[in-house]
């Protein structure tokens, strides 16, 4: 059994990653260090963890406690990974980053876990994408069979959880219910990762990035059209996806007539894909939970690449059915 | 004061409509005919009408009850108005379908308000929009002022009164709540119907429509993408929904880096226009109430201007803030 | 017309009171004073505003404005309205203050309208009821015409903006959204407001009061039990209540069997009452909006009164139906 | 590994059996089937169960299949068991019925699991409670270490799973979405279901019940008011509440302070109580999913008990945290 810590332990995403834990048969929670929380229990922050039973540690608490072999999950906020992390490396930990500090950089293997396997089993620093990243990613680069498209537009529709939990007016309930709003128009931190990762396989092209806040706590779909010059064969296109990803335990894709849906991927690991070719645009949506696929389940999925365990170690619960 | 009928009144367009009516300064609700739901009380339906204390009248109480110059909303099911509609025009109603079964024929005026003034100020009969074609035009429309692009793509989210109020598994609380879904993937009703607008103006190009529901009662956000093979002048693409709207009461176009939202626009028969360019994108957000300026509400000012009255009256009532 | 100035005028009960005041005959907008948000538009903080056009003043505004005969909705957090109302009295204005600063102060007249109109109508200075108070008292009140029960349970719910719009985690959309809970269990600031007023009714007795969050924005339900010794005559109860609520505007009983709903009030200064005998317990449901009749509704109506106009001026305007 | 049957697999609480079962490691989905979805895909209902791959099975099925010894889950309309569930128990079956059918039964064990479990453990046929009395029943049955109180008040909240997948009015999103609403206040099924069974425990007094409709797909809270006419000893309240549940894995007793929450109990067999003692009033809140420990969760909890497996068998996930 494997330790892994969480340093950073008091969003949403690393309540999640508690919760997977705390059911996996090969990995045990560690120190759940939290500057901001330290001394409280988990159970009064996020009641469905009141059977977990634990308190969170002070600042430097993972530091201290972690042993060479552990993981630690960086659940901490963006710009505060790169100050910690070298010091958890060195000490002999593995580390799985949620934040971007990490993503544009050469020092970790982006953990978009469908697409760099290999890297990740090897890996001692793993750069966990962001939500966003990871269902477009998901949905965009089977395409890398063909030729880039002229444009790329990514029309994203996430839950709350996504905007974190320390508190902001934009995401108090009376604001967010009733309510679909975009945001982020331009400029959203992850356009450029988007944008890296596509030219990275082949697939550089404009991207016209529309996020979307709905009244949902988790869940994200993410609405992709690729527009190409001239009509792709759709038997081509089809067959890119189902080999992109045969043998995937986390991807499915949808059948023709199947209505992509948030309430199918909540609470899992799993993406789902639904492909169409429309004349010149393809058109790819992929479910996935913005906390789960887009953070933390993505995280332990790693962290079953890197220990050399199936990849869905951890996984087989299924969450809520209604 | 004009008495305003609805024909098929139980629905949630219907209610809406007594709202607008119940308050005009210049209307009044006439017979409130549902074969459904003779002689139950409105109230009992729609909770917030009670204080209309009206109930609903048998089949046929309409066209027994019009005299000539009175209005009718035909606020029943797509397919229901087309054997009924005749009758009350030749009873000398003018009448104002929300139905599907006008849209395309010769014999009424499209009733996109901005878009039609004229012909409907002397319509006997206005087919009025579909509410994913309303937020749609009013974002496309005004790029008449271009050439038409490579590619329309119409990414929409809709609030689930969309389906209207006949009970059906999908539009329950249970399965609405928690996810978002998209649907009619292929072959929805109102693409056509938006296609045949945009070649009317000049605009035609292949579409792809993406329709969607999400956890709202009520509200639509249509995000219209156009395509083009070489980027368009910005402040050209400005410039002309400026003058599209400039003088509409019931179109507001925000400035950038303001977030279009559905909760400006829920109650009221308001529409909300962000623009912008981005290379050869034009990105249009057009936010409305479905069952506003989506229907009812429009439906409303539609019979202001078939009265010749000014088009925003009875409308400056706001509704909820939060 | 009036002028109306709003001192702490970034709340959502300072939003919906601009809302009526806005669309009121009587009555204008003056100065809407914010410390935290003085220059930025209204607009962009209640979306559905933005056609007041109007900017948030800096701190000490209103006092620098007001003329004698103006009035002021005092709508600061708790504890600040004492430290400014006097001044603003001093200058002339009537002051209607939705803080708890004065509701326990001989100074101030308690603006529970229909049990205090003709207090009301001479007051300088009305502190307007909280909203649990509101609902509980609207309940409870008219069994003044019997014996004080043995025994009150007040058992209420409410939307989340009763708990204001300062940031906190407990009223995050994920923190909302899928959950009831109590809270408050002892020490309430409402309990000790409840039990003062049914004293000086005549009506004390222990309370126990149990206050929830449901996942909504705005609304509230009190479920309030009496419970006797003895069987009260079931007839004279439903007449008590016939009694105390003949001839005012914004209070409706239900008859038996119909259904008390909160989407029957929001967007109104409504109250609806269900009344019922189940033998030695009077049972009395009523359902307010929290920032209708529960706040800026009532400060309105509180405003009417002491304007001589009639109450119900300006409330004809019916809300949003789904 | 045991064979559990389905019969009448399409609602809710159906589905929820099967994502326990699904995951259970002594327990193996057996038939499911139903009369209306025969032939179709239970991930095309129930999108979370579609990694279950499985397909609803016609008519008559479960009694074609079912073998000796193998349990039978019936989750079909109040009325429909009792013509079936005879046969099954004839072949052999032992039956947990989740309908109201067998609740008044001397043929059947009521199954609330901490109070009978002796007799649940050697039963054939099982009548699950309903979520109401499930809810209620845990927060007043330690009081049996008392006289009964002069008078029963519970007040309830429920998620609108409860009121099934049948497709009505009331349950549409738009309904239920920004209302509270009371129902049933007289003649509640589920009133006679606790009034009996409190009667049993020598708890018998009048009771008066208020359910509520929240905006929730799941999960209930049940407030229960004791009323007595001397005040209790609260600390022999608290310890008879320690007593009656002291090793029960399901049940958790707050400590003072804490909030009771639907969000710590959805997705669990968990109950979690909060207990004070106001004077004459012992108030009780009870928490728990109306799916889970108030259907599937306390179902399949009864069939660890009739197989002598541990309780909590099956039951260590954690479902969603936000």
């Amino acid at each position: 059994v494997t330790t892994v810590h969480i340093w950073g332990a008091s969003g949403y995403a690393a309540a999640e990653a508690m919760r997977w834990i705390a059911g996996h048969p090969a990995l045990e929670l560690g120190v759940l260090e939290s500057r901001s929380h330290a001394g409280q229990r988990v159970g009064d922050h996020f009641p469905l963890l009141r059977t977990v039973e634990r308190t969170f540690a002070p600042s430097g608490s993972v530091l201290a406690e972690v042993a060479p072999g552990d993981l630690v999950i960086a659940a901490g906020g963006h710009g505060e990974a790169i100050a910690t992390v070298p010091a958890l490396l060195t000490a002999g930990a593995r580390v799985v980053d949620l934040s971007a500090d990490y993503r544009f950089s050469d020092d970790a293997v982006y953990g978009l876990t469908e697409w760099n396997r290999t890297a990740i089993a090897g890996a001692s620093l793993v750069a966990n994408p962001g939500c966003y990243p990871t269902a477009t990613l998901l949905a965009a680069l089977p395409l890398r069979a063909f030729a880039p498209p002229l444009q790329w537009i990514v029309d994203a529709k996430s839950g709350i959880t996504g905007a974190g939990r320390n508190p902001s007016v934009g995401a108090l309930y009376a604001e967010v219910s009733g309510d679909i709003r975009a945001y982020g128009l331009t400029g959203h931190r992850h356009q450029p990762e988007m944008q890296r990762q596509l030219a990275f396989e082949g697939l550089d092209a404009p991207l016209t990035f529309t996020p979307h806040v709905v009244p949902l706590a988790r869940g994200m779909l993410s609405d992709v059209y690729a527009v190409y010059a001239q009509p792709l064969d759709a038997s081509a296109v089809h067959a890119a996806f189902g080999r992109a990803y045969a043998g995937n335990p986390f991807v499915r894709i949808l059948e023709p007539g199947q209505a992509p849906s948030v309430a199918a991927v909540v609470g899992t690991n799993d993406a789902e894909l639904l492909v169409d070719v429309q004349g010149a645009v393809v058109r790819v949506l992929c479910a996935i939970d913005n906390l789960g696929k887009g953070a933390a389940g993505q995280a332990v999925a790693n962290i079953n690449v890197m220990l050399g365990l199936a990849e869905e170690t951890g996984f087989h619960a299924r969450a809520v059915v209604a």
